[in-house]
């Protein structure tokens, strides 16, 4: 076993079954066993010794941890545990009963259980009878984290949103019938706390006597569409005939160059480690480290709307089991991986990761001007691909590797939009009408991506660029002259974007032989708006990362979740009665302990924000919605690193003239 | 022939007969022929008939202008002038007789002859034996547009700036070995004006003893490499077996709903006329307006070097011979042109233009959370692509039009950097040594998008949409409430961009029935650095476009071009003895006058720019630099325009498993 290789099924159930063996007499229910890494001091001996073929200087030992609420009998209590399994040693190092303010996440076997206990509920039952609804349409039920609004501690709450579908098929539309009621139930006691009347005017007034108003239906499966679908697309197929051009060794894959370890846990979901280009080492982990979705509607309930997809459910429990020739098009190497249920037994994920490659146009051109003579490539990219579905919302996320050592991590939103009861006639400034009866309220997808790089080492820096117009002057007589002025960040915090701006990672220790200035990796991203929601409002608390778009801090193990290890209903840390920051924490309170940043061992964490303001054509499935981050070598290497890659030439590409093929295929046939 | 349809071989040769024939006794230097779109208004009614299928009910003419110099015998004068031709009745309509500051652009004819006569002029070859270079290397001239530091009406120049390629292979690499003065050559005379030192020091002081100093190269071309070649790329083929899903009439395209028109001519390269979709208007015409390439080193005379690579060479003479499986990959569909040299004689363009289809990943996607029912199409894209090179430079332009009813113009720069000499152990903060004595200045590629809109019919107007946190108050009493403030541009002018703008195109007339607010399409582009060049200097005054992303003007006939009709050498309106801003203009004296753009025929201009701080990895050839901009419906429709798409299927896409394929051809043979 590799140290960073995913837990087994074996592993799980013996973490389990020890975890079990420590509650004597007690009830165990699992939220989450998972990998805990090894301390980055050794892995990355272990890592290099790897590398270079030679023993390893440490020995590491597999651990596990283990979060999971005590029950008495078969009844759940709000005791949370998480103990650290040593797996080789089959002990259980360590159990921690965690403060009452810390809960685990929306596990799946929660969450069913209580969409049924939700909707079987009497109370619910007579409020749903006092809509109205005809007989086709049942109700089904969306668990939402309670988000937070207030400082109350109220127990571990689901906020339930309810909508309505056509019975005759399992993918008729629910959104396109948001009912105007929300129960909310305790995730412990599981009981029926409140049924609120959600607002469904222009304002915050509540019509609780509303009833259901029929209207045309959107659906967005395929099987439901009404009118005729294209029959105009001929079919596109994608050939390696001498096969792919990467190697995999269990989670170890080499491309073009790269070399890179995949891992996957219940939170993160895919994780990139040891990532080098050409033997150099470039990140020694990438990971989606949180998002966060926080809506524009400033109503009650609506304003506690907001969910840590990460913390909260989990970007590797919501992975999607990926089909070829649907999701993935080519010649497709799958990854499947094992979490774990409630009870602590295995969840087999098949598919969870597609690794494939495509052709993305040209790679580099140029035809000498002179002499006509040309050199072309083509760009062939790797791309590892992963799913997410988190209630309405669709998500993939897809590291691509280039051949020119730049790594690009892109976002695409899909799926169906929130959406919200409205009355006729009705209209808002923060969201817009999508059917009948149906508002899909703004709101923003902010992610933090977790960069822990390497640059040829560990002890580097972060730095903002700025291109600056010279002044008008006699240095400068014209007035066209511009330079770029760089700023080394020496304490830990945030920097903002500009558009003049670039942000690099440097190792300051290690100069370009060209251009005589350090090694560097830039962070390519556009500036996007940044959370909307105030700072001093909930979401701005409990998100300190959706804030601004770039922070660093220096890299302690277990600092891996921009807003804390524990996000479900999480209070701030500096709310009376909040998180402690000094255990816990979050990205804020990290960037906030004034760490020296400059030629260290530190962490990127890069804020990528969508705003979504909602088009029409998003609903009722939204075509996906594209950002893309991209980290790349600037400076690093001594000339274009896809210099090396062979000519691209028809005899290897097979194309074909359409014109010729409409001679010999298609005319005869006229 | 369709009144938009590019000018045919013998069109250009009966213009340019025509032409002769009022110069009688006079020879005649063209400089380009091209056609003249009909009057909007006409144009419009016509294709509106023809859309419909029934008769037009204007009767078009086809006209061509033609500028050109007069010859007295054999010799060149300054003497420039624009013909009008009536191709129908072969009659020449207008003849104006240029004032001496317009300038033409700098033709392909008249560039291979400045390039001879500077590189055998003895001065020239006098100054080169100075600089006592190895015997292998020969010199080859680019002759840049002169630009302008000054106000000085001093002629038609061109700046040669020189490099020593090896005479061993066509596709050595010239800019690496630029040499440290600069001949200036007067086009109409063709005689050597002046040879300048060029600074290569770390500031602005001349050293013009310096001599050759040997470097290892660094080659571009793959012949050259000494490197060995990556041998572990396998052939991916892509392939279309019941073939396009595109049709093909003449320059008229169809496919999955959109339906346009292909144009090209000398300056713009590729154009898109009468783009619908789902026989709904949407662009009336799509065409790169100018781009400006200015260089940030202030020193003399790098302080004047800038090119409108547009107006002073031409995105379509510029136009690469596309190769089938090098350039485009699949089935592949070429439309060829015909441009005119300076005798007036037709000049084939072959494979200008390719067009294809690509499969670019998911389309849409949801999975009901409840029922794990899913509902997944394939995102195909219909790509319109041109390649150009510019001297060092070499640009890609694609049209990406998706299913969705998205139009993406997607940049890519890529090439060779514009390099200059720089002595052993200096450098300079506003450019990177790229090579032992090559440096790359830092300099923008700011690029002029052309939308005149028709959304719904001509009458569109431009909006700034900002999403602004609401006040922390009774009515967002949690602080997370936000909303859109539109403002509809009243006048012409600019506008500019902010990380939480949007800007649209609505049609105020028009109200999608879903939403309740005018239909609209949106310009997605992230915000980017302008020119960094002061507004004031040269660079500032003539690319006014430069300075701000987005404008918006009154549609009027022949208001093409951004920088104006003629921009070599311009001297900008509002300079003493400069272009006069009635008669020809530029976008900053169009959105200056202050016309009502709300409800009114506009068109939009878009500067997408770029800030190109040089990277080492972008030499000795640039792995693709990529720049896309999106127009996308935003309430235009009243649901996913791709919603009729059918569901992606392995029966269709014929994907294959890596561990089957694996299993089953690889393992046997181990």
């Amino acid at each position: 076993m590799h140290p960073l290789d995913p837990l087994t099924p074996g592993e799980i159930i013996a973490a389990a079954k020890l975890v079990r063996s420590r509650n004597e007499g007690k009830g165990v229910h699992f939220k989450n066993i998972t990998l805990i890494e090894p301390p980055k001091k050794d892995l990355r001996e272990f890592l290099a010794a790897e590398r270079k073929g030679s023993a390893s200087p440490v020995t590491l030992t597999r651990r596990a941890s283990a979060l999971y609420y005590q029950k008495k009998g078969e009844t759940l209590t709000a005791d949370l545990f998480v103990a650290t399994v040593d797996l080789g040693a089959s002990v259980v190092e360590q159990v921690e009963n965690l403060d009452t303010r810390y809960y685990g996440q929306a596990d799946m076997d929660e969450v069913v259980e209580v969409r049924d206990k939700c909707l079987s509920h009497p109370k619910v039952i007579e409020r749903i009878a006092k809509y109205r609804m005809p007989e086709n349409l049942e109700v089904v039920c969306d668990t939402w984290p309670y988000g937070r609004d207030s400082d109350e501690l109220n127990g571990r709450l689901a906020q339930c949103f309810l909508y309505a579908k056509d019975r005759s098929h399992p993918g008729s539309n629910a959104y396109d019938n948001p009912l105007p009621f929300s129960p909310i139930i305790d995730y412990t006691t599981k009981e029926l706390v409140d049924i609120i009347e959600l607002p469904i005017g222009s304002d915050h007034s509540l019509t609780p006597e509303a009833e259901y108003i029929p209207h045309p239906a959107k659906e967005w499966h395929h099987d439901l569409q009404t009118d005729p679908k294209r029959t105009d697309l001929k079919p596109l197929t994608v050939h390696q005939p001498a096969g792919a051009s990467f190697t995999v060794d269990g989670h170890l894959v080499t491309w073009q160059k790269w070399r890179f370890r995949i891992g996957f846990n219940w939170r993160e979901g895919m994780v990139l480690h040891d990532v080098t280009y050409d033997g150099r080492e470039l990140f020694h982990r990438l990971s989606l480290s949180e998002m966060f979705v926080p809506y524009g509607d400033p109503r009650s309930p609506y304003s506690r709307k907001s969910v840590f997809d990460v913390g909260d459910i989990g970007a590797g429990v919501a992975a999607n089991n990926l089909a070829l020739g649907c999701d993935c098009l080519g010649l497709i190497k799958y990854f499947s991986f094992t979490l774990s249920d409630s009870n602590g037994k295995p969840v087999h994920k098949p598919n969870a990761i597609c690794m494939h490659e495509i052709d993305d146009g040209i790679g580099w051109k140029h035809t000498d001007s002179a002499t006509k003579t040309i050199s072309i490539t083509r760009s062939r990219v790797l791309v590892l691909q992963t799913i997410i579905t988190v209630g309405n919302y669709d998500y993939i996320f897809a590291w691509n590797l280039d051949q020119a050592a730049a790594l690009h991590y892109k976002i695409q939103a899909t799926g169906i939009l929130s959406t919200v009861p409205i009355a006729p006639g009705a209209s808002v400034p923060w969201g817009v009408n999508v059917n009948h009866g149906v508002m899909a309220p703004y709101h923003q997808h902010i992610f933090s991506l977790r960069i822990d790089p390497a640059l040829d080492g560990d002890k580097n820096s972060f730095v903002e660029e700025d291109s600056i117009a010279m002044p008008f002057d006699e240095n400068n007589p014209v007035g066209v002259g511009y330079i770029t002025e760089k700023r080394v960040l020496s304490t830990s915090g945030y920097s903002q974007a500009q558009p003049n701006r670039a942000h690099k990672i440097i190792n300051p220790s290690v100069i370009n032989k060209m251009s005589g200035r350090p090694v560097a990796y830039a962070i390519h991203s556009p500036q996007k708006q940044m959370l909307l929601a105030h700072p001093e409002s909930w979401h701005g608390k409990r998100a300190k990362f959706a804030l601004q778009p770039y922070w660093v801090t220096t890299h302690r193990d277990n600092e891996l979740y921009a807003s804390g290890e524990y996000t479900y209903q999480s209070l701030p840390d500096d709310v009376p009665g909040g998180n402690d920051a000094q255990k816990k924490g979050d990205l804020g309170a990290w960037a906030g302990r004034g760490d020296k940043v400059d030629n260290e061992d530190i962490v990127l964490w890069h804020s990528i924000s969508l705003n979504h303001i909602v088009r029409v054509e998003d609903y009722p499935v939204m075509p996906c919605e594209t950002m893309t981050v991209s980290l790349k070598p600037s400076g690093f290497f001594e000339h274009n690193p896809a210099l090396d890659v062979p000519q691209s030439t028809q005899r290897v590409n097979q194309s074909v003239l359409y014109d010729e093929r409409q001679r010999s295929c298609c005319e005869p046939k006229l």
